[in-house]
């Protein structure tokens, strides 16, 4: 198995928990009044540990919120969900991050963040996040994590402790314009600490210090060398497809569905994939289960809102394979 | 002239801008997603000093935002309204601080604030901020800057510098329960350096060091006794008092208006006032002018959009009393 058993300890992230506000209009920027949806449970982090929940993994979350609505309301979702907030710092003095989101015609989004400089980062390795990663058995690392300088330094020596004890590491790049880290970590670093990595995009040949004009599987066997030794990449409305070291390789066509608010997707996908994974699955029934929770998020408005269980997940799988 | 004239300098107002998101429907907190309209211009600073200039004051503000449309929307609206915004920093690295607000039944209001710990609390003393207040004619100082670490020394060494020049000093005590400073400054000090005072509610008696159930003019005559030389009352439905301390007393009734949004009423209300005041106009067209100022403002929502010029104060004021 690429990835330690969930026997081993839960799935941690480390990070970012937000509330995001949706504007309902289309178009650019946010500069002038506009109707909007919102708060509504987010951060990449969030909504990856909330999915590995509800799909039955064991799943922790180490980062922290202020002392208002914003953090309460994500606090109680992920709880409600099964993951374990023990590792959550609540600051005082620091308002709970926020994500305002607007989708341009084109299906590009604007963003306006209030990320490191609020709670989140205020994040600091104390005696809870220490006995949260110390029965660690997998680390699920966020791109945004990457380069920070606060939280940086806590994924990277949580990386460490859940390696020694026998565990894995996943990566999600996640790379995203509005948020540039101070770039001081390089990716190959952190490549080298992967054992499963999770791209979109043009990520696969980012992390693999390719162009992108290489063919896939060139980047795929220069990942391998590497030390990664699963790839599950996300395609999107083209499904995914999974390259293990081994030399198999397993593609997943995606599910239709509406789109309503593809924020979250991702996170989903790797949720339910590593979820899916830790619990012994093969890479056919995780790309499976990891492509349903993505088509299932992106039904309902919110980053977290469509994150769906492994029984609501399987009764969506198994009411789309009687329609065709 | 309890006032230094318009002639001598700007109104110069120091402290918070910010972009606000109103939720449109009415009960208590954030812990799900709402309808919310923004972002809207405001700060309370922001709010007087637009309303100060709007009713043909020269009028200037120095505070800090963010690099982000939030930011923009707020420079924007202050510069397009006449205002003076030389001495605004642009944080490349916060954000423009936030005010999420709900109104419950009853009318009082809940927040979500980021706002000392956004790019308002990044403003620093800096040669564009020197050259500003070094032209001032006059300071008002809101509330909310009193006892904070950063912004307190700044509207404080600004009081010093205005005063020197032969400049005047207006305060509004503006006591909110989610905003509260570090309170080492005490309002005794505030009060010796204040002119022209504009409490509302109970501040009159916070201000003279009383307990509310003594005689107004009680807490008047302490207050002149201090150095105070003119109170303007805001009293909402119940119009507006001034007394100043060569023993005048006027009042003003309010005009009735349908209230949609009273966020900013009383930052209006000071802003005309005291523009109206530095024009040479005398305390009874000044009360009638911030009492139109913030009826009208209360008419739309967002906290700065009712923000009226002097000629649409003059239509409105004409039109109410035809209406008599």
């Amino acid at each position: 198995m690429t990835l330690a058993p969930d026997s081993l300890g839960p799935t941690i992230c480390i990070g970012e928990i937000l509330a995001e506000i949706v504007v309902t209009s289309i178009g650019e920027g946010f500069d002038q009044p506009l109707p909007m949806i919102g708060p509504f449970p987010s951060g990449a982090p969030a909504i990856f540990i909330d999915q590995c929940a509800r799909m039955g993994g064991s799943a922790a979350i180490v980062g922290a919120v202020g002392k208002d609505d914003f953090g309460r309301m994500n606090l109680t979702r992920l709880q409600d969900d099964g993951v374990d907030i023990s590792g959550v710092i609540v600051s005082p003095d620091y308002p709970t991050g926020t994500a305002f989101v607007r989708y341009r015609p084109d299906g590009d989004r604007d963003f306006v963040f209030n990320l490191w400089t609020s709670a989140a980062g205020q994040l600091r390795w104390n005696d809870k996040v220490d006995d949260v990663v110390s029965r660690g058995g997998h680390l699920h690392i966020m791109g945004t994590a990457i380069g920070n300088g606060t939280v940086w330094p806590i994924v990277a020596r949580a990386a460490h402790i859940i390696k020694q004890r026998g565990g894995s590491v996943s990566l999600d790049p996640n790379l995203r314009k509005e948020l540039n880290g101070d770039a001081d970590v390089k990716i190959m670093d952190v490549i080298k600490m992967t054992d499963l990595l999770l791209p979109s995009g043009d990520e696969l040949y980012h992390a693999a210090g390719l162009s992108s004009d290489v063919n896939e599987k060139t980047a795929v066997a220069k990942l391998f060398a590497s030390g990664v030794s699963e790839i599950a990449i996300k395609r999107g409305e083209n499904g995914s497809s999974c390259y293990v070291s081994d030399g198999t390789i397993t593609h997943a066509s995606a599910f239709g569905v509406t789109e309503v608010d593809p924020t979250g997707a991702g996170d989903c996908f790797g949720g339910a994939y590593v979820a899916a994974r830790r619990l012994g699955l093969t890479t056919d029934e995780a790309l499976t289960y990891a492509n349903a929770a993505g088509a299932l998020n992106v039904t309902q408005q919110g980053p977290m809102e469509g994150a769906a269980t492994r029984e609501q997940l399987d009764g969506f799988i198994a009411a789309k394979r009687s329609d065709q």
